[in-house]
C-alpha cells in the first residue's frame, strides 16, 4: 500500500492550544475518528513519528503518545522500524455505522424502554419529591418538611469533624456494617428509648440514608409485584413511591379525626402485605392516631401476619403536650416497622436516618442495603455519634422545638389576620406544618400555582390523595422560614387567594 | 367501682434509680403494662398521685408527669379533682392480646415472608458482599476492592472539611439536586474526560453512593422481572446482586482472553436488554476486552437498542502501559452507561461515585435516585470537589499507581519463592488484584477457607461464576496490604494450599 503524505491525514485534524485536553490526546482522538470513519483505511500506512510531528508542529514525543495509544488499543499494527499501519482486524460492519451519525439519527434512544416499576413510581410521585430539590431561589416560606436550616450549629459540627478527621484510623477508611456504626445505633436506640419509648436493642437499629431509603429497603424485601399495602388516605407521597418502586398495589384508607381506620382497612383488602402509617402526627392532615386505632391496627397486623411501617418524622416537635410513645411501643408481636430520620432534626443534606426492625427482619433489611447501597458514609456517622453524645442533639431539639411553636403561631396569627374567608388554618398539636383548607370548590393546584407566582410555595392538599380528595386545601411548612418571612409569605398568600 | 389501695396497683411496679431511664419513664411502662394487662381493668380507679407518690417514694412530679402522659394517651379518664380512671374504650379483644407472650409464641415472626427478587439477590450474592463487611480483625492480607488505607491523606481531608463547615451556607444543609453537586458532576466530567477518554458534559454525569448503588439505579429503571441481562462469566458478584435486585435473568456470557464474546452472548440471549461488562480490566480475570470485541459489543447494542453497563472500577491503575480509553469513548450511539467509583481510588467509606449516563436517560435515572434515597450528602461532595480542584486527587492516584505496582512485584515475586506448584499467579497491566490458578481438581472454596484458618484472605474464583467454573482458582487483592502483610500473607497461603 502507498505510503500516503502526512497531508492527507492532517486533514480534520485540529490541535487547539488553549484548550484544557493535552495534545496528544486531540491527536489521539483525531487519528482515532479517522479510522473509526475510514479516512484511514485497514492496512494503510501512517507517516513517521517525525514527519508527523513536523507538520503538526508540535514535539515528537506527542506523536509517539498519541501512536501509543492507538496501538495498545488495537487500532495500529507495526514493528519497531517497519512502519505503522492501521489495523486489520478492525470489523468492517461497524466502522461505517461509528461514521458519527447526524443527532437526528440518534432518535431510538430519545425514549429509551423503562421498567414498568419505574413508569409507575415517577409518573405518581417524582413531580412533588422533585419540588424539593428545585427552586433554591424562592423562599423558604412555606417550605415543607425542612427545618430552619440557618440555625443549626454549623461551626460545631465542623469542630467535632475535624476532631474526628484528626483520629481517623485505617480501618474507618475501609468497607463498614451495612447496618451503620454500632455505636451510633447504640445512641440513636437509648434517645428512641427516652424520647420515643421505642422498645429495642441497639442490634435493631439500622442507620439508612434518611426515610425515603428506610421505606424503599423495607418495600423491596417485603413487597412483590401485585402485594396490596395499605396507604393513609391523603398520605405521604414519598412514602408512596417507595412503595409503587416495589410494585405494590396502593390501597387508599381513609383517615379521620382519629387517624388511619383499619376497620375500612380490613373491608378494602384484609390480606394486604403492610401498611404505611404516620401514627404521632399524621402526614399530611397532622392527626395523632387515637389508642383504639393504635391497638385495632396492631390486633390486624397480627392477625394477618401484615407488617406495619410506623413513619415516626417529625415526632420531635410536640409543643401542646409531652410526645405521644411510638406505635412500636405497644407493638408486643413484632410487627412494626418503626422509621425516622436526622433530616428533620439536623438536616436534610445529612441524609441520615434509621430504621427500629422487628427481630425476625434485621437481617434481611441489613443485606438488601449492602445490595443496594453498601452502607451510610461513615465520618458522618462518626459526627453524628459524637453530637449526640456531648448531648447537642437533645439540645438542638429543645430550642427548636421552641422556635418552631413560635413561629406556629406567628403563622397562625398573621393568617387570622390575613387569611380569613380565603383560608382556613386550624392550629396542630406538633410538627413542621399545618393544613389551611380553601373554600369549596377551589382547586386547590390552582392555588398552589397563583401562589408560587406570588413567590410562595404551598403544597396543594389535593397531591396527598390516591383518589378524589374530600377537600381542597394547602400544606404549609413553616419551620423553614424566618418570621419576617411567615408574615411576607401570608402576605403572598392572600394576594394569591384572593386572585383566584 | 371500689378504689383500691396502691398497694394492689404496686404489684409489679418496679422502679430503679439506677437506670438511664427516667422515673416517670418506667412508672408510665409499668401502668400501662398493667393496663393492657388487664392488672388494672377498664372503669378502675387509680389511687391519687399524692397516695402513690409516698407509696413508691417518689416525688409526686413523677407520678403526675406518668398520669399525664397516660391521660394524652388514651389509657386514663378523669375529671380534675373527680378522680382517674383507666380508660373504658380499650377494645377488650387486643387487651388479652398484649399480655406478653411467651417467646416461643413469636413463632410467627421467624421466618418472614419476604419478596421474590430479594430471595434471589441474596442468595447468589450476599455472603460474598457480606465478607467486606466483616473479619475486620484478619489481616489484610489479601483484601480485595480496598486501597491502601492508612495512605489516605486524612488530615488533608479533615482541613477541608473544617474549611467548609466555616463557611457552609443555610441552603447547603437543605435537600439538594438528586444528581449531585454541579461542581462536582463538573470535575469528574472533567477528570474523566482527560483520563479515561470519556466524553460528555457534566450534565451527563450523577453522583451516586458507590458503583453498586450506581448498578441497582440502572437495573431498577431498565430491567422488568424476566428480562435477560448479559452477564460476564465469570464475572463481578456485586453486578450479580444489584441486578437480581430488579428481577434479571442473568445470561452468563464466557470471558475469553479478549474479553467478553458478544458473538456468543448474541446466539444465547440476542434479545437482552442490557450487558454488564468491565472492558478495561475484567473482575476478576484482568483481561482487557479487545478492540474487535469492544466494537462488536457496542454494534450489538445498536443493533437490538439494548445498553450496556461499563464498570470502569479500578482502570486509574495502570502499570505497563497507559490506560485504555473507555467503551464509552467510542460509543457514537449513546447505548453506554458508564459508572466509576471512589472507593477504590479514595476511600470506600466515603460512598461516592459516579455514572455518566446517555442524555435519555440522565431525568429516569435523577428521578430514580430521588426516590430512592434522594441524594448523596452534601458535605463529603463538596470536600471531594476541592479535593480535586486543588490537585490532590490526581496527585493522590499517582503515588497510589506507583505503590500498587511495587505491591504487586513484590506479590508475584514471593509467590515464585514460595507457591511454585501450588497456585500459579500471572502479572497484570492494572488493578489491585491477581488472579492465580490452583492445580486442576482443587476445590477453590476450600482452599479459601485453609487459607482463612491461616489469617489469610482469599476469594474462591469459582464465588464469581454462575455456571460451573472452568478452572479453580483465588482472587487476591494487594493493594490494601503492607509489604510485610503480602510477604507473611504468601507464607500463609503456602501453608494453607500444602494442607488441602
Amino acid at each position: 500500500m502507498p505510503k500516503r503524505a502526512a497531508g492527507a491525514i492532517l486533514t480534520g485534524l485540529s490541535l487547539d492550544r488553549t484548550q484544557g485536553t493535552p495534545l496528544h490526546r486531540q491527536l489521539y482522538d483525531g487519528l482515532r475518528d479517522a479510522i473509526l470513519s475510514q479516512r484511514l483505511m485497514p492496512g494503510e500506512r501512517l507517516p513517521s513519528t517525525r514527519t508527523l510531528a513536523e507538520e503538526l508542529g508540535v514535539s515528537r514525543r506527542t506523536v509517539v503518545d498519541a501512536f501509543l495509544q492507538l496501538y495498545a488499543e488495537g487500532y495500529l499494527d507495526g514493528r519497531i522500524g517497519a512502519g505503522t499501519y492501521v489495523a486489520q482486524t478492525l470489523p468492517d460492519d461497524f466502522l461505517i455505522a461509528a461514521t458519527p451519525s447526524p443527532p437526528l439519527f440518534a432518535a431510538s434512544s430519545a425514549s429509551p424502554q423503562l421498567s414498568q416499576r419505574f413508569l409507575a413510581q415517577r409518573a405518581h410521585t417524582d413531580p412533588v419529591l422533585a419540588q424539593f430539590q428545585t427552586d433554591k431561589e424562592q423562599g423558604r416560606a412555606f417550605l415543607l418538611g425542612t427545618p430552619a436550616l440557618d440555625e443549626f450549629p454549623n461551626d460545631l459540627w465542623g469542630k467535632i469533624a475535624t476532631r474526628i478527621g484528626r483520629g481517623t484510623a485505617a480501618h474507618a477508611n475501609s468497607y463498614q456494617h451495612a447496618a451503620g456504626h454500632l455505636p451510633l445505633r447504640e445512641a440513636v436506640a437509648s434517645y428512641l428509648g427516652a424520647a420515643r419509648g421505642v422498645r429495642c436493642r441497639a442490634e435493631q437499629v439500622l442507620i439508612v440514608a434518611g426515610a425515603q431509603q428506610a421505606i424503599s429497603l423495607i418495600a423491596h424485601v417485603l413487597i412483590d409485584p401485585g402485594d396490596s399495602v395499605w396507604m393513609e388516605e391523603p398520605g405521604y407521597f414519598g412514602a408512596k413511591g417507595a412503595l409503587l418502586g416495589a410494585g405494590a398495589l396502593l390501597v387508599p384508607v381513609p383517615v379521620d379525626g382519629e387517624g388511619l381506620d383499619s376497620a375500612q382497612g380490613r373491608r378494602l383488602a384484609p390480606n394486604a402485605r403492610l401498611a404505611f402509617v404516620t401514627p404521632s402526627h399524621q402526614m399530611p392532615l397532622g392527626v395523632t392516631m387515637s389508642l383504639p386505632r393504635r391497638l385495632a391496627l396492631l390486633e390486624w397486623a397480627r392477625d394477618s401476619n401484615a407488617w406495619i411501617i410506623e413513619d415516626d418524622y417529625d415526632s420531635e416537635y410536640r409543643y401542646a403536650s409531652r410526645p405521644l410513645a411510638a406505635l412500636q411501643s405497644l407493638d408486643t408481636h413484632e410487627r412494626v416497622i418503626y422509621t425516622g430520620t436526622f433530616s428533620k432534626v439536623l438536616f436534610p443534606s445529612l441524609r441520615l436516618g434509621y430504621i427500629v426492625a422487628p427481630s425476625a427482619l434485621v437481617d434481611s433489611l441489613t443485606a438488601a442495603r449492602r445490595l443496594m447501597d453498601s452502607h451510610s458514609p461513615l465520618r458522618d456517622q462518626l459526627i453524628l455519634t459524637e453530637f449526640m453524645r456531648e448531648g447537642h442533639f437533645e439540645r438542638h431539639i429543645r430550642r427548636m422545638r421552641a422556635l418552631y411553636q413560635e413561629r406556629q403561631s406567628m403563622l397562625l396569627e398573621a393568617a387570622r389576620r390575613e387569611l380569613a374567608g380565603v383560608l382556613d388554618i386550624a392550629p396542630a398539636d406538633g410538627g413542621m406544618h399545618l393544613v389551611g383548607y380553601l373554600p369549596l370548590g377551589t382547586d386547590d393546584r390552582q392555588a398552589a400555582l397563583e401562589a408560587k407566582r406570588q413567590g410562595v410555595r404551598a403544597q396543594a392538599l389535593s397531591y396527598n390523595y390516591l383518589e378524589a380528595p374530600e377537600r381542597s386545601g394547602l400544606v404549609l411548612g413553616y419551620a423553614a422560614a424566618s418570621p419576617a418571612e411567615i408574615i411576607e409569605g401570608v402576605r403572598g398568600l392572600a394576594t394569591a387567594l384572593r386572585r383566584i
